[in-house]
């Protein structure tokens, strides 16, 4: 493999309504161009928590701010914004970005250190650092900085990030349309001659027939008990007659993630298949409607799990009622039972509640909703009725 | 998707002479052995640097350390290291490994505070810290040991990572004798028919026939001109006669990685092709014969690379001769022209020149090699004479 070390590689497969090489034209000829609404929300947030310069540098949070994916590899990359709403880029020159509009651009090649470049940037007092920056930047940077105290920065982005805009939840929409269509065309693939593997792969297959480039996150698929193992990894079993199969599935869709999971039942479903589904498909059900803005989100935890409870199966839902999604499959916050965050509208989060009894049976059910005005708009559409398939 | 945010997953998919379920078993089950010589070997390289304490953080240096890949996602995971070869090993409990020999095991819950867990530990003086833990840690960590300086630890690690053992060298031949047989397939496999993407997933594909589990790198596969773009990722592009076809593939087999590269031309081969070819196949059989304990990396680079230059295609191989493997695909050093470290017994890297015609031909050619007493032992046995095929 060629040696990219230290790194620096423009990660150009989004944008799907182009060709690859088309985009990766994009990627390195292209201005990036900054989403100045997206730094005025940073700036306002950072006032409002007492920050007056923050470092961003995770991967997501550069591409919130650039609609660029730039992996970095092992080098150093940074959006450096400051209370007043002025963000400074500091990007290698591999990284192939000439110009930048809407903040000043500082490139460096390797022969420069950019923890130099960055010192000279920071203000006494104060920095907030990405959570997940390497630490040797860090500790790089500090005894530069003598007067400045580093803090967790995080927070600040996690809540800007936390409430989609307009163009985030146009792109949402589309990424879970496709994902309706690959839920479809995965339970129609559904067959005693596939294992569960040959079943995700396959499923990755459809994914690529529907025009999606990146593929990397394998499907879960699980058959029978492995229904029951909520982070099972599909294997080399094959499937029985009477047995649930579950999909978990989902993709970095232009830049923006969809994730949905159904179970239904091959061939036949026994009565306590029946019954546990319909439970957590009340639950679900009960979980989507209780969004709505002023709501906190372990409320909404809680109106799917009681629904469990009462039913007996309460220590049976051994997770989360669901999760932020965005940029990133897991996003702040989760809907759980100590999250007691107020939802507003622009949140865009799963409703996943579960059943898993062990080595027997194991059902999930999950849709992504937006959260509007009034309560609640599901990206997932397709049919959450019990089917017997096969 | 489940939520396992704050993360927490075990990744038990290397061990591939058994099942899926039954490695979730050992994963979930099994006590972790610390490899005392490995410990023993990065406590005398801290003594050689000065260091007295270490914190080891990283996935790969964990399963380096312990044999098993855990996957902390957001939490904190790591093993703590003193100049005495003392180890202590902090578990986030839903890891779930109850016991470690050979260390000191501190298991904390999510209610309790990983780094206050570590502060306790540590001395004051300086603390060698792994150069990608997440900053967030390292920020809540040193108010509260105000005595102790933070340096990089990593140069550590990675000297001693560099030298493989013998069951670390049994492990990476055993993958890469998979990958001459993967290699073959793939060449096999082409055909007019199949887009590079195609071909792509069917090399991985035949990964999974030959018993692959962790099907995760996407094969590089270019055709035509895309074999002159070193960083190409695979796209609809179909074959036409006279192309090159570059196949650049390699997987994590039993926690190891192989890693090599193949150009075959299809049907024809016109005379610059050839050409290139047989300077590039020169310039990785000058590399190979370079190899032996006591030169440096820089050498190597050197031999392969002079013969490019000399041939007058110097300005067309635009990257390093090679780089370390294990573990990881890309390990430190890169066997690179600013390299000066000698090379050592037990070392592995890549020997992989490349000449890079834009628009127009692209060969690459890649072995990895074990450094031993007298010279090297090639890896891979896939010929290097120039096929045609189809």
């Amino acid at each position: 493999m060629i040696f990219k070390a230290p790194g620096g590689k423009i990660e150009a497969d989004f944008p799907a309504a182009s060709s690859r090489r088309e985009n990766r034209k994009e990627a390195n000829d292209l201005m990036v161009t900054i989403h100045q609404g997206r730094v005025r929300r940073i700036a306002e947030e950072m006032n409002r928590q007492g920050l007056d310069q923050l470092l961003i540098t995770s991967m997501s949070s550069v591409f919130y701010l650039t609609s660029r994916r730039i992996d970095p590899g092992e080098r150093c990359m940074a959006i450096y914004i400051t209370g007043e709403g002025q963000a400074t880029v500091l990007f290698n020159i591999l990284f192939a970005i000439p110009e930048v509009e809407g903040a000043r651009l500082l490139l460096y090649s390797d022969s420069e250190n950019p923890v130099e470049r960055l010192a000279g940037l920071i203000r006494p007092g104060k920095l907030g650092v990405d959570k997940t920056w390497p630490s040797h930047f860090l500790i790089d940077l500090m005894p530069r900085v003598p007067d400045t105290v580093m803090v967790n920065g995080s927070p600040v982005v996690d809540l800007v990030r936390m409430v989609k805009d307009e163009e985030e939840l146009e792109l949402m929409r589309r990424a879970s349309r496709i994902n309706d269509q690959a839920v479809a065309r995965a339970i129609g693939m559904i067959s005693p001659e596939l294992t569960e593997l040959q079943l995700s792969r396959a499923t990755t297959e459809a994914y690529a027939q529907l025009g999606v480039k990146n593929l990397r996150n394998t499907p879960i698929v699980a058959y029978g008990a492995h229904c029951a193992e909520p982070h099972h990894g599909p294997d080399d079993t094959r499937l029985q007659p009477g047995d649930n199969v579950l999909f978990d599935i989902g993709k970095n869709i232009d830049g923006y993630n969809c994730d949905m999971t159904r179970t239904v039942a091959y061939r036949s479903a026994g009565e306590l298949q029946r019954k546990i589904y319909q439970i957590v498909l009340e639950a679900n059900l009960a979980g989507i409607a209780a969004v709505k803005p002023g709501v906190r989100c372990c409320d909404v935890d809680r109106a799917a799990r009681q629904v469990i409870e009462k039913a007996g199966y309460g220590e049976y839902f051994t997770h989360r009622t669901g999760h932020n999604i965005g940029i990133d499959v897991h996003e702040f916050p989760d809907i759980g039972p100590r999250c007691e965050l107020e939802i507003v509208p622009g949140m865009v989060f799963s409703i996943e509640p579960g059943i898993y009894l062990p080595g027997s049976v194991g059902v999930r059910i999950e849709d992504l909703v937006i959260v509007t005005e009034n309560g609640c708009e599901n990206l997932n559409s397709y049919t959450k009725e019990l089917q017997i398939v096969g």
